[in-house]
């Protein structure tokens, strides 16, 4: 299996064990729980995780004006909920924890059965549930995907502008109304811990709604040309908002080569425009990508002046 | 063929189109002349460029503290003499132009004629050129590879210190020779242009000493584990120096997911230690790629306290 590791065993440590040579303002816990070395003293505390294979998610986002912490399970695998609580007892600082989770069920339990720990310790917590991808239909069931950084990234500036744990899970529960993703790719990741495909594709064509797991699309295609892709996933996204004020995510899905990224981006912002949609805010690159799959998701906000000064605030994340 | 583009004939436009909305302190000159749109009024002006394949390099760092202008060649296809003439006319502001020159003969050649044309119309031009890649023998047939990026980043302090035109010349010359590089690949890229694959590659097999052109390696083996390649390429780095003061870098060629590079990054900064090294700064992540080659590349720089202090300084560049 062509993969840049030792074995599969250690993927995860020795991952934590590269990041923190690269990244010197956080500390690994617990083996895999990424806190911040230069600990808040004060607000709330903004905890997520999951699953690795989405790096620079989510250990990248720990960082002044984002994450306190980010609970790091096995590729694709939910971490356990006493890594959840090790996070929560590692960052609260008495004004109680925002814990964001991402739409999955494993993570959701954990995350939840996590939480009833801390409050039985004397925690406060309280939880959002990123459910942004509109590839699937039942809003219930929809996965948290890439607008999951934007989350975090909401919940760092508001707990940076000292609202309370309840504030802040009401207003980051008021912009996820109006955020949405969908994702496409052209290769599936192949899975380091198991050695396989997440699904295969014929080498003429892509897949539409991918997830960031290896999980398959809504449908499959032909390959299109890159201009036609952006309209298909914008035409997707339009039929749920009708906002002209949009902060824009293009997302790379971890071998994406940044050329083609530049490439979709200049179609995603031509269709804007002529939609005549205004952008205060254009994110491109790897954000939460799935392995080595290549491909890339749209994520676009709705937003109020408020949203677009807390999303072009100052973080210290370098992948931000 | 699985590429995010409109058209082969449009690659670079696009891309560039694209690079505009993204980096909205650069603008494009000549069509395919990225430069930044707060020019500088006083000081050397500091131009790189070559074929493009390579994002961010070399567009990506045309910031404050790094370059002024990169000229965009077609994919792996030196810029021709009159766009880098275009660089320099819309940079010189008087005390001169550097040309940072990757070692490829298309690229000596065409900068080389573009800085006889600009001095014909009384401009002061030098020009380096960079030969990190130790996989080739031949001193003077090195190619310049990744290491390039620490020269921009050097290049972009001495002048913003405010030396003179041959000053930075000879600095950044002398930086040079302890500048080393070798990379290594697990996937060859494929071309957009062409549709080739840069070299084939079997299923087991990996390829050390590769070229960001798709040039093959030096010797091919069975695939190994990420701390056994390691060793290989800091073996053949350590044949050129024995400094014990470094900065590293390490670099995905494009395709490589981020998790892996963290993992190569242990293994390089475990064996460091143990060969007693001091790495004063550590850059993880894509500088200098080759489309979606999977692969990276490790480059050292053997350096004093100045360069170390040059290397760190800020730059508004989102890449370094």
């Amino acid at each position: 299996m062509k993969k840049l590791i030792k074995q599969k065993e250690s993927f995860l440590n020795d991952m934590l064990d590269g990041l923190k040579y690269r990244d010197t303002q956080i500390e690994i816990i617990e083996e895999t729980v990424a806190v911040r070395k230069n600990k808040r003293d004060k607000g709330v505390a903004i905890v997520s995780g999951g699953g690795s294979g989405h790096e620079p998610a989510h250990a990248g986002y720990v960082a002044h004006g984002m994450l306190d912490a980010a609970v790091c399970g096995e590729v694709f695998t939910s971490p356990t909920p006493d890594k959840v609580l090790a996070a929560i007892k590692a960052t609260d600082c008495g004004e109680g924890v925002l814990l964001v989770i991402k739409n999955y069920a494993g993570d959701v339990m954990n995350f939840e059965m996590a939480q009833e720990m801390a409050e039985a310790e004397g925690h406060r917590t309280a939880s959002v549930i990123v459910r942004d991808d509109i590839s699937i239909d039942n809003e219930e069931q929809r996965r948290g995907v890439a607008g999951t950084i934007l989350v975090h990234k909401f919940a760092g500036y508001l707990s940076e502008q000292g609202l309370s744990l309840e504030q802040i899970r009401e207003r980051t529960e008021e912009m996820m109304t109006g955020l949405y993703s969908i994702g496409m790719a052209v290769q599936p990741c192949l899975v380091p811990t198991t050695g396989a495909y997440g699904f295969d594709l014929a080498e003429d064509e892509m897949e539409i709604g991918i997830g960031i797991h290896g999980e398959k699309g809504i449908y499959r295609e032909k390959i299109e040309t890159a201009d036609s892709i952006v309209n298909r996933l914008q035409d997707e996204i339009f039929k749920h908002t009708d906002s002209s004020h949009l902060i824009v995510m293009v997302n790379g899905m971890g071998a994406t080569p940044d050329s083609e990224l530049n490439i979709v981006t200049k179609y995603v912002m031509e269709g804007l425009e002529s939609k005549g949609k205004s952008v205060s805010r254009l994110l491109v690159g790897n954000y939460m990508t799935s392995l080595d799959m290549q491909g890339f998701s749209l994520t676009v906000v709705e937003h109020d002046d408020y949203l677009a000064q807390a999303l072009n605030a100052p973080t210290e994340s370098k992948h931000f």
